[in-house]
């Protein structure tokens, strides 16, 4: 077993040890944290920026926030959205106060979901998916863009600090709309700091650094202010079953979205790629390459928890001793097992949402 | 007398003639409007977008807004901002609705000028001193831009309209923070229409025309949204009283600001570039030159109610009958006056803003 930063391996870790160097970012080291979660055990998690002032946090039991978002459109989420509940839960676990705001106004304006409809589809749908997905409800706070007069005052106060060029750096496009959502954001990531400066941390996938980036820039500019840059805690993306990069809603099915039925999620794994042989005769003998199997990247993501079982599964596959069918056969009764699970939690989450605790804003 | 858009004239004249062309304005028309006002008596108005729109609400007693904003940094206003009111006046007494905005948002962000800061300084000095000038506060209701979460709301989705090379073609610069800035005017400019699509009117000096056109573009973009694109009434800069195109604060010896002691005033009217000739010989007998006259055109813009009475004075100073001393302490008798009628409404005027009818949010 290779000893890089994903200890199981998969042809996709090239491309994530040149983000760490091109985004700046540390690579992550599970060490510092005390009983890291199965992202962190498994490489899933591989880079962060400014982590140890967090693992500092935990160590010392200083006050810290752990942060993230909710674009209330659609009424599905993916699976990278169950990783981000899942280190929101671990830091939840460990002191950090939890914060998700619903960023109802960005998906006014980027995707035309009136400010009624979006915060709908946050209570009936995603906060109860997310609480569903491990977030402590009693642990929580949640509040609505639209009605944090605060973080969008901020905002403003905010957007004077970034230049143009800056923006177009980092987002490589500065379209008004695209302008506000980002100071917007800032603001967001900032606003548990409003009161009080600390620490904080924001679960991301690659594609949302740029935020985390230019907060850090901004607030590099207003030192006298006092707030501490958020460190960022980066988890790879879930491939494609078809073996590309990203699971993305335009190859829908080599793409598992919650909620979906086992049926569904069962046939797009037969499908997968795996890293099985030719021939059962060469897969007998050499055991599949579990590089490029999408089927193992699955099992390894999100439906084994127990490490020594993945070993063994690990173990069998790659030793021949288990076939490209089988694999797939189990990762299908491990997503069915999932699948029934988040709905049940998911049902009882929705009865809840009256007893959240959201912010209070005059 | 010269038949130009400024019946009195000024070396000033062609530069709006310009401005006409260059921001495809229609010349102003005094004749659409009922009793004009001595802005638009004189050719001071000198241009509008739409203005047939509000003359037919006037004309046919139909409902349209005027609206205005008030940015609450310092603690002075200028010439300009008491032609603002003078026109918003004049709508108001011919039917308007008058919204007036305290843009404490773009005081905030823009000239780091703290909300509550920028209360208090709208409540104790910006409001009084447009009350002062002549705006009824009974007929005119007041909002924060920080209160008004619609407004915000709104700035989101019109963010979307802009591209940044629109917003560069209009503004010349595009940074975050003047965007931010921008697309919430917008969304002031037609706040009053937020609940019932109507014409609405914004007096502004040409430098304020950007956000009347971009808010006009965006509506153009939003057809089935059905706002009526906002009409503008253009008035020209009081010019610097050393002859220059406007007053500016940068040259603070020829720059009359509200409030200021009329000892002050009358040692800047003192100084004022004249049309005067050389001698009191070539004054005697070729008349003053108008044109050049800045002392004439205080008394024209500012301090001069009745036509008959600035005539005489025309005749009289063209002739030579007058001579550059007599104009200025005419001047001077009438900005005293003037200074201390406002002194005493703006004192009135402070005790009661307790009444003032600000809109409620929830």
């Amino acid at each position: 077993m290779a000893k890089t930063i994903d200890p199981y391996g998969s042809k996709l870790v090239e491309d994530y040890q040149n983000l760490i160097e091109d985004f700046g970012l540390d690579t992550f080291d599970k060490s510092s944290f005390p009983n890291p979660n199965r992202l962190m055990r498994r490489g899933v998690v591989f880079g962060g920026r400014d982590l140890k002032r967090i693992a500092d946090c935990i160590k010392n039991d200083k006050p810290y926030y752990a942060l993230s978002g909710i674009m209330p459109t659609g009424d599905e989420i993916h699976l990278g959205n169950k990783m981000v509940v899942e280190n929101l839960k671990y830091f939840q676990d460990h002191g950090a106060e939890t914060i998700i705001l619903i960023a109802d106004l960005e998906a006014q304006a980027a995707r035309g979901v009136s400010l009624e409809e979006g915060r709908k589809r946050a209570l009936n749908f995603h906060i109860p998916a997310y609480i569903a997905l491990g977030l402590d409800p009693e642990k929580t706070k949640f509040y609505f863009q639209s009605d944090n007069k605060e973080v969008i005052h901020k905002a403003y106060e905010f957007s004077q600090k970034v230049t143009l060029n800056e923006f177009k750096a980092v987002y490589g496009n500065a379209d008004p709309g695209r302008i506000m959502s980002a100071v917007t954001q800032i603001a967001d990531i900032l606003y548990p700091q409003f009161e009080e400066r600390m620490p904080g941390v924001i679960p991301v996938g690659p594609d949302q650094d740029p935020h985390i980036r230019l907060t850090r820039d901004v607030v590099g500019k207003m030192k006298k202010e006092g707030y501490v840059p958020p460190s960022g805690i980066y988890h790879k993306y879930t491939p494609s079953l078809d073996g590309d990069i990203k699971m993305s809603k335009s190859k829908p099915m080599s793409c598992i979205t919650l909620p979906t039925s086992p049926e569904e999620a069962c046939e797009k794994i037969k499908r997968a790629v795996t890293g099985g042989r030719d021939t059962l005769e060469e897969q007998k003998e050499k055991g599949a390459v579990i590089e490029e199997d999408m089927v193992f990247e699955l099992l390894k993501q999100h439906l084994v928890e127990d490490d020594d079982e993945l070993e063994r599964i690990y173990e069998r596959y790659s030793s021949g001793d288990m076939l490209s069918g089988e694999i797939k056969e189990l990762a299908c009764e491990k997503m069915t097992e999932f699948l029934k699970n988040f709905e049940e939690r998911f049902e009882k989450a929705k009865r809840m949402t009256d007893d959240l605790d959201f912010v209070e804003f005059e």
